[in-house]
């Protein structure tokens, strides 16, 4: 099982700006322990971070035929972007949405999403601790899905 | 350490009906499983499960100057209850809102959320996993005041 | 085949207050007279009110198994308890909506029903006999259903 | 006591199609089992429909004076004809609105009725027997009048 | 002449907590100097507080014949409940609506009063003194009423 | 000069029904008063009156190239008919919007109206009189636009 | 009988500035001919402008007691002054609300009138003639009101 | 294969009004080329124009059973008529939705179409050919179906 | 301590219009009522009324450094003017909202106010009486401020 | 003349993914027979697509000097990109804009195009064929330019 | 050239009030300064505040015939003036609109401005250096209109 | 003490496209005198412009730890883009929002900026001037934070 982490707009800044807001863990740290995490698992996990609305979408469709589930946090992405939201459709894969902060608790723009209607479920607010969760919630889905 | 766990209206059900929507597994499952892992965790677990408003605030009321966390599936009165959000306010009891199926992908009404702003995070459409997402969320936001 | 009547809350007032917008009828009289068709029909009827909307979600599911059908003027919880509709289609069991008065002819926030949408049916306006219409139009869709 | 039944646009088309939505009887069955309960109950009735707005405004103008009570199933005039809402008014002849099928789950612009605020009452969602009960509701508001 | 005093949902944990929001004065030292100020006025109070809404409706209800004003802090309810609405206007017992806090300088959910309406008017942001201006308020109405 | 006086639906009735809203003098005591203006104005006038949309749009093109002015009191179809507005526009003959009854102090959705933007202008809450000023405006336009 | 002319913000300003949305007219020329339009219907006309809210407020007070009716272009206070409505229906003089321009046909914040709804009548779009239709309009509501 | 082009109203109007908006060609001599264009693909086609809503309905239901696809431009009832959407889904006959002019670059209240839902597909803004267009991908659509 | 009554638009008035709504009594007889009450509870008392929104906003100013408190019925100019909110803000001085009549109970424009926000309390509904309940308000207000 | 046909985001996918939505043909093979098509029209045809908003606004802008017209799917990008609008409006080049899908039968969100106000046309609904109906259009405003 | 600077209701306060919004320098430091920058650009500047509407409007209109440019600072009549709006357009001189504190940033309703739309451009958010940049903006339009 | 210059799209074809609306000047001209006037001021600035959201936000991004102060003209992109809001929060860098033309008299969806609310201050309609008062006000505010 393969599985991919996509990080959406400044993501890249985590640990250095606004802690109070998202933490003083970097993403390297979030996407070292997420690894770590998915190998006692036994899946592979491929993990991918970009600024670029495109580039996102690129990379899900890149993950057609290779990748059988996506976590995502796509930052600010996930409330201006049906691009996303279609390529992620389109894409056939299933995946989980997660925020490091509790979107709801945020300027009243956070609060639509594109891409929850279709996600497999949606985790909020843990910090890092997001990511395990939205892994674990993911893993569970995807077994459930092959044994059936 | 102790949690406390409520669920609101219908849950009760849970098991036997609307398993597409729901699952298979029973309210008493869930809390077994629960109990379980808080056992594993170290901490207690009180479970509670009423179809009234008013009960579920009482019940939060009880919980101030003994229960620690909040594990807090409030069904229906997640988008009608005004009291419930109060009474979690006003017993400064940090809490985690989860839901088993993705709200966000059901009615138009259900968008709407009194808990989540104030809530430590979200977590819903990962089933009965939604709870033990819950608890590992819950224990983490805990563990780390505590040490701070 | 055995039918449930609920009234929901201030429907016990009925018959002493604002007799202009309710009528003069009591909601036993009106409870009796159901009685009585309903034995014409040659159909068992349980009578229930409750000014909690908690109290309403317990009777509808204590329901499930041994009712057929539901008569239901939620009076104010039409328009206010997601919990209530969330009880209704949980329990699988057909409904028919009522209301004594011409909700339309009401104020803004009586035109919104959280029960309608999932309804066999709605009637409202005719007074008390907007309960023997329910019943009628409720045997009608049960005997419908049971024939095919 | 002579009374009216309007159909609006789209109903000549009953029992011919959408079966599902509509049923399968056709609107001259309708008619006919109505004529034969309005025998019964004693009282005359006229049928008419037109998918014109204008046919149905003047045959409501026609009824002045002559017709003691409405039976009107608008169609998808009820949502967009303040005309009609207007003759009815204007003819102080009282009326009972209609709809074959539960109008709460359709499209949200079927949701408003121009008409539903001025009648004594409103039932939907039964099929044929929608049209059985609105007379059985008229009767009894015509009769109340009269003998009060 | 007697009066009531209800008070709605967390209303019990005044003084306890959020003392910031809502004052350090417990609910029973506001009842015993209401009581206390009832006295010296020449009237009667009872006093009532429960968390669940249809516990308020039954309150209101046995008010009725026995109680000739009422004193509401709805809380919660405030916002939410037409039933209680319902219930107030049914039992056509005058009453004040009365808050602790300014809710006009809260979240936007509290902008909006079922009870307002149809109050004899309303009172907001003085604290405990409230209930005191609550009470001269209701008791110069019904003196009013007495002698018209 | 040839001037056309065009009136909707239900205004036919004028006279006979709700007088306290519409005043107690019919249609044809207004028509023939207005002609009688007319004809100390030293023009034409015809009058039309129907409750179909499409006979208001079909005369509206009938006057293309032989009607200079229109006074149009076209009743409810001022709120819902674009066609209406289509077919004034399209004729290219300046027109007045009038009405009977202030439409300010009526429901809601009288506030609209399709017609009133691209009106000469508009006359509203004069009774019959109404129709006098209205000529009289149209009149001065037309006169204007003559010597300009 | 005793009328009162009031002209809002910026009519002072007419015939100099933007003609092509006022004409060309001053207000002087306009009260001047309207005085002697009064002056031949034998009723007494005052004439009043001013750019302040509350000077308008003030003179409608001014009225009561000697003013029967009141000719009142508010400019751009008919959207913004609840205060001048209040004078008016205070003052309890019935009054005709008119525009020089067509308001229908401008900016959309210009579609609410805050006077409107309890005017005898609305005109607008007529130019300078706008005041004599108003004052026409007024006279026959005045005498209909002194025969009845 | 038999088809059925229906113009709404106005249209009667095409060559003669508004050139600068819908093209100076007569409805005529688009119904010439739109006659010859579906001999060269050899299929019938009946032209239909009306003013009336009512007209173009009874016209929809006539067609059933005996035309294959619907070339529509409703015109202004595009944006008013649900009778015209319920005849046009009642009839089961696939249609196009059509129009001369750009409807995205006029008014607000033609943004909203109720027919452009259940169409084939809709195709506006290039004048007369709007219409061969329309007339190609109903084939295409048609041809597509019978040969699935 | 030295506190001060500022009076808005129309409230002149009182006692000579609608009775009904505002009640008999004058203002003269109001303030003179509350410059005794004030006298007794030992503060000065400055009173001021204004049909101006700008002689308000500099009533307001002038207090700066001698007013310690203001009770403000500031009638239409609640519900639009932000300038007179900005004077009462930027003057740092406590005040107390207050209306004569429940304006939840009147027009929907009347349902926001500018001030409320920022008010020590609001109090509407009592008649007089609401500028006495708001004396008393105010007072404990400020004695509790002076003695923390 | 010279031609540009832009496909928007995740339009690369079409052939292999939800063909039920947008057919099962790929954006190769549509390139390829619109080529073919252009080349019978005697006219060049550029192809370009990709999932970067910010590469197509750079396309358009190369176009500026050697593109005649230009076809484009935008997809997602139709919905959320203000950028897109300007590059082409920036451009003046005529465009057509075209989608597979009917989107009026789809999502609330993709009934809003930024383009479509300034487009020469749209057409949706006709799958592939759509591209062929959109050439067609889009060469018969561009001819008819040239010979104006 | 000779411009006219006009300060709104309360930023007379400026200085001595809510510095941390505001700033701490005064009005008169605010217009010295200015009318210094004004010397050294070789253009008269007159100063103008008032707390009344009115005044404003009064003094635009005084304006007409020998002002060049406006620089306004409405203050909270910025947001709810459209007399000042139709003061400014009417007067057809050119103005820049400017703010002290960023409007953006503060209270929704202070988002919308009746001014800006019409005016050359618009600053906020600089302080009093506001005021500089908008004689900058100002002279360099006027300048640019002399010269074109 | 170095700033940026951030353009975003569209805006690399500033003097070649729709002058009316941006002027003749080009980016480059524009970029050339604004580097002049920062010499003068003896700061650095370096510039920027992209078509692509994602290019803004890395450059942003690449500012944090070497950039003062940013100014934005964000194009389309002030309107759509959290991601770039979120960049500039997230790198601290204070920034002054500008735009050439006068975004309030354009279309509506431009009334919205995602980046006002944060900035320093916003400036628009001066044309290539926005960028040097946008200098001005940047450096005003960044040396006043330096002395404080």
């Amino acid at each position: 099982m393969r599985l991919l982490l996509i990080n959406g707009p400044n993501l890249n800044l985590l640990g250095s700006r606004e802690p109070s807001l998202y933490g003083a863990k970097s993403l390297d740290s979030i996407e070292i322990e997420l690894l770590s995490q998915a190998k006692k698992e036994g899946v592979e996990l491929d993990c991918f971070q970009s600024n670029f609305e495109g580039a996102l979408v690129d990379r899900v469709h890149q993950g057609i035929g290779s990748i059988d589930g996506i976590l995502i946090n796509a930052g600010a992405y996930t409330h201006t972007s049906i691009a996303l939201r279609d390529a992620l459709i389109g894409s056939a894969i299933p995946y989980v949405e997660l925020h490091l902060s509790n979107i709801h608790a945020r300027e009243h723009f956070r609060q639509n999403s594109y891409l929850a209607e279709r996600a497999v479920g949606v985790i909020s607010g843990f910090g890092p601790l997001s990511y395990q969760l939205a892994l674990l919630g993911l893993l569970s889905y995807l077994r459930q899905q092959q044994s059936s």
